[in-house]
């Protein structure tokens, strides 16, 4: 089958700090034309960070579109221009104080390619020591540490739905089979 | 930690189709003033497909905000006031034509909670018989079966990479554990 969807025509909706909202007119594979609403966003890094006793941190946030807190991987949004594996390990710094003598990269994901660009890549940090936290103006965090098994109990009782930190956790265990 | 963001005012951006997008003046545990950008979504169900000989079934289909056809499961968004599981055997059916005996709910996650309030409910499929597929008016689809460990290795080298398929992959495989 053929897969395009070519634009005719974009409209410009709104341009945040965070997001911009464009509208396409596409082309679609049978010749008609159809409407695309698209997001744009920056993408981001999350990092599943396991402490030498294999404790695993997590993040508990204030999250405005669900009108709650949730626990999330440590993770942030890329500065422009800047590379993923510093953006990662900024936002691990940023909002754990910590640093890792080891940083593996775990692949990335699209968290809702229907309507979003977003990209989140996820890396995997070991061999942490940790310094002065220092998060951004805008974020109140509070930093908790969970056993792998506790963590794995969250995921199975929907406490912890965090898409990134989800896929995240389960890349991790892959990767770790066996040295845990 | 107090964690809450009461909202002082509210701007309407953008009414869409399928998205709308506001911006939210908040007060932050800090007593300042802070802007959230939101995307309100109806939210979604995806669901892990496995024939009786282990295939799963993903769909190829274009993703304009991504400019590229990905790999996905069957999944679509929820219709007003419709339930989550009628939603779900819905999609399995228009997009793939397959009806499942057994329809098991694996959980719910949020696929970017920074900016949208979306949530994608994720089910496993099993015991599928297959009619004819229906799909909307402006989905152009490929079907295609992959064995599990396929859809594994795909998973590590990141052909497969949206956030509902590899969660609902890993979900499944321990709901099935022992099983397959």
């Amino acid at each position: 089958m053929v897969f395009e969807e070519k634009t005719v025509s974009t409209e410009n909706i709104f341009k945040g700090k965070i997001i911009d909202v464009r509208l396409h007119k596409v082309i679609m594979p049978n010749g008609e034309i159809a409407e695309r609403e698209i997001v744009g966003h920056p993408g981001g890094v999350g990092v599943v960070a396991l402490t030498d006793d294999n404790k695993m941190i997590l993040v508990k946030q204030f999250r405005k579109p669900l009108e709650k807190a949730i626990y999330e991987i440590p993770a942030g949004k890329l500065d422009p221009n800047e590379e993923v594996e510093i953006c990662g390990k900024r936002e691990l710094l940023e909002e754990t104080g910590a640093t890792a003598q080891r940083f593996e990269y775990l692949g990335y994901m699209y968290p809702s390619p229907g309507f979003t660009d977003e990209v989140t890549h996820i890396y995997l940090a070991t061999g942490l020591s940790f310094g002065t936290a220092n998060p951004d103006e805008d974020e109140f965090l509070d930093i908790e540490f969970f056993g792998i098994d506790e963590v794995k109990r969250m995921i199975d009782n929907n406490e912890i739905c965090d898409g990134k930190t989800v896929m995240g956790f389960f890349k991790a265990m892959e990767r770790l089979k066996g040295d845990l």
